[in-house]
């Protein structure tokens, strides 16, 4: 029976570790369970259920959009990120992450300001079922991980609630979140544009406009984004870079028993290896006993095709 | 069977279109059919699910505040706000609604700026369940309407997603929102201070720190709140006051079968009558045939006790 779980895990101590978790966490008459009210789990996107390699496809995104207003507007091109963009320049925008992340959050959100949010969501719903992943030739909401989401699968199923705190758009996500995850729209947290009211024939829309909402979701701003959204710490918290070692220090502070996971990308030939923007939490994993996911030796298989 | 559903609700023609409404939205075989994830409903707390008459419960916990931090530094009293508490004048606080929420929140908020999230949360709890309704002599937490209780755990039963929207505070709300309505703090919405993150003993914690998150949960608010907490407009709006007109107006505006209520305050015995602050929103739900709750003709029961 246990061995059905998990499938595309590998029989390792780290799918133990998980499979352990939820058993203790939902044994009625074991010390350590949890009433379902407060089986709050937290996963990060990119780079954690998504592949985030060689770009964050929310920036692949926001590029198309730059291009095709330069196109609409030479004049733009003036400006470095519609130059970046018109030349396919991602190093241009890797190389305002990390210091620069609401500088460029700002051009990713700006790219879509002055629409209605309806629009937006179509535009989104697009990109991702029809632009494909350089390397896989699927599109990118194919080159998600299916260990990942049969983890969430598994957690929902024992009464779990899931939510994704992204640093990347929360309606950018939300889009594709039921489909792919599994994971309702509400339970998406992440960084977001500000909106405001507009109206057309006497009905009310929203209408994205120019702007961030503090804080973006990301370092600090993922525990203080689930507060709001929540009102709980999560119990696990599951990452993959130095930006979601706050959220699991909330999980580790919430008193009770948690886990917390890093997904190491150390597996070049299925996915990518790298460390960068993981070194601290790859440290602080090794200090304080979270649980590393080795990409490599704990997946038996990586993506779903 | 039927006539066992809602039954602190007369058996009249607002309980039958709530009833019809629950109907038709989940009968599979119906063409006006709706999935479950897209059953969103939306309720405004206070004057809609709980009693907002003398005072907005929240405004008697700032005021509790403002007393005791005067008290501990009379200084403080030199304070518009501060005297105000000390001399229980509520009016200086009711004049500052509707036209100058923000400055009004903004007190209520600071009120409890500075400290964690957790302590506020104590604070909350304790003075909902200890402090009495001046009226009714019972707890503000045993001062909610039970007909509106009924029709959400109907709705819940339905697998339609309830949702608090609240100009309140967010996390006030929280506290009990469980407890008394069966509403998970996560689906509850509201106004919010900001947050910051804090350390002790090597553990991160939430602090609460003065100034407010844009937009306050009130009028244009309330349809960028939820759009940002659910991502779907809601299908079922309910209030009762000009402040959720446009939560109303994102109902009607999702394109789909909607229904919306305002709670009509006209059963001066029972509870209050007024209609200050609602002119609007009556005038509105003539206008466009939103369903009008008369406490007095469509309440069997006002309160469970």
């Amino acid at each position: 029976m246990v061995d059905k779980l998990l499938p595309s895990w590998n029989n390792t101590p780290t799918r133990q570790t998980l499979l352990d978790f939820i058993d203790r966490v939902t044994s009625r008459t074991g010390p350590e369970y949890v009433h379902p009210r407060d089986r709050v789990v937290t996963f990060d996107n990119d780079g954690t259920l998504w592949c985030e390699k060689p770009a964050y496809p929310q920036f692949v995104f926001a590029m198309q959009r730059l291009k095709r207003l330069a196109a609409d507007n030479p004049a733009l091109t003036k400006e470095l990120a519609y130059e970046a963009a018109v030349e396919n320049n991602l190093d241009y925008f890797e190389s305002l992450y990390p210091d620069n992340l609401p500088a460029l959050m700002k051009i990713v959100f700006d790219t879509h300001a002055g629409m209605s949010q309806t629009e937006f969501e179509r535009l989104a719903r697009e990109f991702l079922s029809d632009t494909n992943h350089p390397r896989f030739g699927l599109p990118y909401e194919q080159c998600i991980y299916q260990p990942m989401v049969e983890f969430i699968q598994l957690l929902q199923a024992n009464n779990f609630k899931v939510f994704i705190a992204t640093a990347g758009g929360m309606s950018f996500v939300r889009t594709i979140s039921e489909e792919i995850y599994g994971v309702a729209r509400e339970n998406v947290i992440g960084s977001s544009i500000a909106f405001e009211i507009g109206r057309e024939n006497d009905q009310l829309f929203l209408q994205r406009k120019p702007g961030l909402i503090e804080p973006l979701d990301e370092g600090q701003g993922k525990p203080i984004n689930i507060e709001l959204h929540v009102g709980r710490p999560p119990m696990l918290a599951a990452g993959n870079s130095n930006g979601d070692i706050e959220m699991l220090e909330f999980a580790e502070s919430s008193g009770s028993l948690f886990l917390n996971m890093l997904l190491h990308h150390d597996d070049a030939e299925r996915e990518y290896a790298y460390d960068e923007g993981a070194e601290r939490a790859l440290q602080l994993a090794d200090d304080r006993g979270w649980t590393v996911v080795s990409m490599k030796e704990d997946f038996n298989k990586v993506f779903d095709f």
